[in-house]
């Protein structure tokens, strides 16, 4: 299966960067939630190109229309389906990547696997436009999740090799969760916004592009959310996050630091605190053990490369002749993606979250 | 769902630590499969406890018996059933688990979500110990998919701070991934195997245990075998080895590294070798390109936090008593379980590429 | 789970009666399968009500509108979404179906089930008028299918006590195949169209409705098309068809009749045809062994209840009273469904073969 | 897939006629429900051949081995997987199938699919033994549900033309419940049981067997159970039952005798009783409307064909020399299989109702 996503919440997504329209059909809502839809577009809106110096320039209205699953504002508990219209295609541009695959993009690994009849339109199916279908589930989930006290939200945690800071991830506070998840270009010290800034510029004075990670947190949980072995929370999160494109590494808790660290080092100790709940004094473990969630708030850090599309000349090769060959991509693109990607990053945080709790019976 | 995986190749694990037996049941194996036992065997003793200074000193024969799915040693195309006993169970080291969970452990978790009558013996489901009908179901797809040329090896790439040689990602010996996947403790440079050891055995003397990654690779790979989005190849082997207990983070390719370069110096360009394939000059993709492989080696490494099973006192909380207790953990464990890991990890591949390749027609 | 069905060709449906729009979403079609639109409107134009006496006059243009997945009228490989705006609503007629659920709907349950927020208009994600897109999915589905020497017709073989002869089960004709997969009202005896019409319009005319049953069967498919147990074409077929309002069952080959049978009877004895393929002399297993295709043409009958919406008054309950109460259902309807529900039969049929196949390594 | 089935409650059967064991695997029961084994054991009896004249005298003990997921006799809520051996196999007899393939039996189509490898001996993973597991997995199931007032029973119909009493749709009393799904040979009218056994005797005499009808129905069902469209209780229901060999049909309440109904006959009127319950005066919906439970008794009728193992001589082809041949089947086979598969059909209505319930949230 390819963009199908979920058991109890099927999440599936269509369409491609010049297709008509792209969209989302979500299958197994709960019923008689309210949607704020003006809360929809603001997340929208941190995804959507063209808003910060940062991001391409190529504009979209990106109003999402929902079809059915909606009456009077709430779900109906029967598929929600919306549907956003591509109204903004250059197709020329794309001309010839059918011929000369660019270098760190699907175009070659998609014409082995589907021929000559792959869409190579701006990418396709493979477009980090089909981000915006997959925020506007999150935005949906989110608010059904707030409605139960749990908040999700993230930061752009590094940009090539400035970092920001880190959660707290035993105590952040909610205000923080909101201020960062309605900010187009989220950090947790805005002094680092402006060095991540200097960093994409300079990469996009080169013809370049520049990498970062994205750091996402969610508040508010319950004990016992998750399964053990392949329906843990490490794993359905890792198997919807990495349908972001550009996506290359996730970890939760310590991850990749904790193998460094000895267990009495990385061991949380449990405690009960003033109200007489079970907690961990720190978190190394990112909220979850054995897969499930203890109650903490659940961390994970994703780690995003460059984005492929850059201007300078390229080696590749000509798929028609069988000879190796030079590759100019035209056309504009994002030197940096990631903070457009934290909103993506997000709303996969937010749907899995949510679906967890579905199979947990905890919804 | 929990302890099922796959689409074409669907696999469900059952057991626990203290259960009679545990096993594996493999649904939608093609048929005429030859299976060399010996070979079988060979993979499980590399998981098995017990024979290195590094691992604990339980020692279990390891036996699977193969319920059905086979006739002569061949597959038959219906369901493959293998059972191992659980012959060396001490069960009264345990007791005291519901009590007082173990910090680190699924033991909190597990309480909440299914009660008292969660089987809390050596972790019961949630056990270490279910790697090995993993470890049994990987030995099966390793030989198919080595009768089809692919090569799938992984080498124990840092325990604390001690790194070994990575992998050459683009160039590769056969006889080192040879080499590999047949040792106990693989590693590519094997003066580093006695620094790790050293540091394993300083964390035993001092009551501690230690992490670590592991690297793996999948060589003679098909261009072709993945999907878009949420079925790429990425998000399948992550699904699956987030399902090893310990495992707190993959990263594919570059991973978290390529976060910090440019497009330019992460892309990897195309060219045509001496064969007239299509081949990158790097592989910072790590074979894969929009979730499918490109038919350069497949490259992911995966991070093991420190065992929390450690001798030391440690804060926890008594749930009978509703209030912070002390926990002193008896019994034997290894301080480090990334040696063993590795053929865990390997297993996961091998699973998961079976599984690319039937969803991919490419079986 | 409830609208989205298959592994390997995964459909989902969305929409209700009275929603913007409703449609279905195709993730998993093989790519470069041209799509004949004229053929796709012609199946779609034999489910569309107010084309024959014994229909519903709400008039429809169910002219569907692919939003991806086609380039050049070609599939990509990508998923396929098209979706059917809904353009002649009267939402008035049905405010009391709140209140006084109607018998034989699915009213009550769905109130039980999704709360007030439920769509109930015109049976909303109930409505027989979800066959839309079913039907569009099949006529899709259908080519492909064609493109392998496979064909799917139906016939209406019953309405009331007027039955149609019956097709035969080792020996139909691809013109007879072609006729009836084009006739909005399919019959292989023509005079019997007249006799069951009469017996549709003397119940419009008591204000009335009436049941009737679908022959459907496909012919040219290869064998080894299917999965033991759970996974048989019986299961993938039934499965997929129940989906289709109305429907309560459904059986293949001798189906029920095979019960009063001996095996002397039943079984189908295989013999050599002239071209040395293996066949059966008779069908009575409808095609099917063990849930595989065997080669012979696979034939099913699927039993349709009459439609519940009748213009006499019936007893109900009033769920704001607590009390009984009469209804009298306004609005017009179908005293029939029967001839329409052969098109959506023969869709469930060609989408359930496609997925078959494509399990089976056969597509 | 084959052998696995369901999304909450995933039960995966294993074995063939003649492997060492069969077997299944139930991943995702409740935790905390005690199993009483005599009940288990004594719906595992009323599958078991060799207790009634009109069954082969094949032996076998059937004692299932519960390898996990029961701690003191309660579920743990991780994987539950029973085996059981196959002791009494007489392979010999088998010989020949590869060669002469049954009609009426899966042995031609498994060997055009599996190949050379498939496991021919009693019919391999296709053998009407494996409903013992399914046996032991509906007993398990019938335990929860009877914790939650939920009764399942069945009846054989028919056998042949002799027609039991049907069930009293609306009000079937608990103790016919309870002794029909305590019986070998569950019939209403007792006198039915001798006249059908005549039948049997009969066909036994003339080497041949003989088809039959069970009707199953649950009663004590919550509202709200089930799914629109493919997530249906009808969908549901026929894609597990369509798993047990030899089933041809399967219909719902009125099913095709509805077919033959005017709405004014067929639609239930709904009334309140006098404890203020929504209940239905007829039940020719068979307890579903719209997919979704309504309270009322859930009734289905399945159909089951003679079982095609005879003894006289049959026409067949030989596969190895591409001629014509002749086939006479040795060895002991049931002349009537319909009173054994009572207790398979209410095997997979208990575990149907099960998943129904656990995908409402109703469990």
């Amino acid at each position: 299966m390819s963009s199908t996503w979920g058991e109890r919440i099927k999440l599936s997504i269509f369409g491609g960067s010049h297709t008509e329209a792209i969209g989302v059909n979500l299958d197994g809502l709960p019923a008689g939630e309210a949607v704020d839809w003006e809360a929809v577009l603001a997340q929208m809106a941190r995804r959507a190109p063209g808003q910060d110096p940062t991001a391409t320039r190529r504009k979209e209205a990106d109003q999402p229309r929902v079809l059915c699953g909606l009456l009077d504002g709430v779900t109906t508990g029967a598929p929600l389906c919306a549907i956003i219209e591509n109204t903004n295609q250059r197709s020329k541009d794309y001309e010839n990547l059918r011929v000369l695959p660019r270098p760190g993009h699907a175009d070659y690994t998609a014409y082995v696997k589907y021929g000559n009849r792959h869409d190579v339109r701006g990418g396709g199916h493979f477009s980090g436009r089909l981000t915006a279908p997959l925020v506007f589930a999150g935005a949906l989930a989110r608010q059904m999740l707030a409605r139960r006290g749990i908040l999700v939200a993230s930061h752009v945690a590094s940009i090539g090799e400035v970092r920001d800071a880190p959660f707290d991830p035993v105590n952040v506070s909610p205000q923080l969760m909101e201020r960062l998840s309605g900010e187009y270009f989220p950090v947790i010290d805005p002094a680092k916004r402006e060095e991540m800034r200097a960093v994409v510029e300079a990469a996009r004075m080169d013809q370049d592009s520049v990498g970062g990670t994205v750091e996402c947190m969610v508040t508010g949980l319950p004990v016992g959310a998750g399964n053990p072995m392949f329906g843990g929370a490490e794993n359905l999160i890792a198997s919807l996050a990495f349908g972001i494109p550009a996506m290359k590494g996730i970890e939760f808790g310590a991850g990749f630091a904790a193998a460094q660290l000895r267990g009495s080092q990385n061991n949380d100790p449990f405690y009960y605190d003033q109200e007489g709940k079970v907690r961990t004094r720190a978190n190394r473990s990112g909220g979850i053990l054995g897969g499930i969630t203890n109650g903490m708030p659940l961390v994970f850090r994703t780690a995003f490369k460059p984005t492929p599309s850059i201007s300078r000349e390229q080696d590749t090769v000509d798929l028609t002749t069988g000879r190796n060959a030079k590759l100019v991509i035209h056309g504009r693109h994002d030197p940096c993606i990631v903070p457009r990607a934290a909103a993506a990053v997000e709303a996969a945080a937010c749907v899995a979250v949510l679906e967890l709790l579905a199979e947990s019976g905890l919804l």
